[in-house]
């Protein structure tokens, strides 16, 4: 009874969440609705679906789908009564590669492409639950900031047109709590599992940890371990690599708010 | 070492297995190249793809996705030097729905249909490698029959134009080893997974267990149970069902045999 209340009141968090940036707002999702899936969102015309879809199924770390729009559709399953051209804190428009809008509202892609196919892909905030419950820092969020995110020269497979490097999120853990930070993520495989490196950010091709591709700057202290995990910004990566004519996507560490508990995800 | 000895004797067997289907021998492939990866194979053209693939992801029990190969592409990258045409011991050619022919050479169809595209999907009779090794008897490979898989009223989540109802496959299993039987099975969830029934062929709308839809008649005995796993020829009555113009897939218990371990599939 407790989690089930506990879960509608996360519910409703998570509805006033997306209500708020449909009006508008934006802002980082970390730590918003705690416990509910949050996911990366990447939309393209109908005709780089496949390819799209075929990418994450090889690439299923950086890119675990957890739902697919299918050409037009705008209301997610995962979250009834959402808008995903409004409801995600902040979207990126992209042309032949390059990122040449950033706006909390992305009606207007759909208005130019009514056969955006939508992608939700799991973002690694939501095992972050999992790691704060287990008495695991989080430092972006304590620092009310932005979890920062690198791209590395691991190239990913490839899927016909679509190609391009592995970007990984990274959060500094104490050397001691390492190990049950791999074993907590390693319960999500849908939302990017266990990291996919830990530690020495050069053998990534990351040559300076304070200067983050996406998101904010980390603070890593003493007897910390930089941890990094594949990010469902890899897509973004493979549509500067690529050149699709058109696509969407959030912005990085702006989200898409499910109404689906983490567990849903758990193994 | 053994262990490896063991793998290079199984890849050995599995090539000569598939250098004898290629030569036109047709056989279940149910207990061959014990250990070794077996697929279930849909290939459909290119513009059914992106939904294939899609079904797949929607319905990850019966569908769960082991490679795709591009339009054209005729090799796997799970059995290198394989020919996708010709290296399972039978066929079936789909038109419009209707089976149309079964052969043991499905080259036609590519020089029909060069933009078929090729999904090779896990198949149950990998963890039978772990029951056998359990201990847990299978019947139809004690017998030298297939294995006896049945449609169901069961509906699959439908993507675009495909759907249908989920196929299953059934093996008796003693009362006693029923939950031994469910925990080695859910350790590979790319091959299908733990069961989705056990007991009961009635609330999965399956009439008589001794006439399958596919395979062959069963042999229950007192003190089994029936126990049901997610079958890849789900993507057959999927055919059946939706009627894309064409389509090739392996023969029931006719399976693409690859070179790679079932211990790579384990979670």
């Amino acid at each position: 009874m407790t989690a089930a209340r506990a879960s509608a009141a996360h519910i409703e968090q998570a509805r006033a969440a997306r209500a708020s940036y449909r009006a508008g707002s934006a802002a980082p999702t970390s730590g918003v609705a705690h416990g509910l899936v949050q996911a990366n969102l990447i939309a393209v015309p109908a005709d780089w679906a496949f390819e799209t879809l075929l990418f994450a199924q090889r690439n299923p770390k950086p890119c675990p789908v957890l739902e697919v729009l299918e050409a037009g559709a705008t209301e997610s399953r995962l979250a009834p009564g959402s808008d995903i051209r409004t409801d995600i804190p902040a979207y990126r428009i992209w042309r032949d590669g390059q990122l040449v809008e950033e706006t909390t509202d992305a009606s207007a892609a759909w208005e130019e492409h009514p056969d955006l196919v939508s992608f939700l892909i799991g973002c690694s905030f939501t095992f972050e639950a999992g790691l704060v419950d287990a008495g695991i820092p989080i430092r972006h969020r304590e620092l009310g900031r932005n979890v920062p995110m690198y791209r590395t020269s691991t190239a990913c497979a490839p899927a016909g047109r679509l190609h391009g490097e592995l970007v990984v999120s990274m959060r500094p853990i104490p050397a001691s709590l390492v190990a049950d930070a791999v074993a907590i993520s390693g319960r999500f495989p849908a939302v990017h599992g266990a990291p996919v490196h830990v530690g020495d950010p050069a053998s990534l091709g990351i040559a300076d940890l304070a200067h983050p591709d996406f998101g904010d700057a980390p603070e890593l202290r003493d007897g910390e371990v930089p941890v990094f995990w594949a990010c469902g910004v890899t897509p973004q990566a493979a549509i500067m690599a690529s050149r699709p004519p058109f696509a969407v996507t959030h912005a990085p560490g702006h989200m898409f708010v499910t109404d689906v508990p983490d567990a849903v995800y758990a193994t």
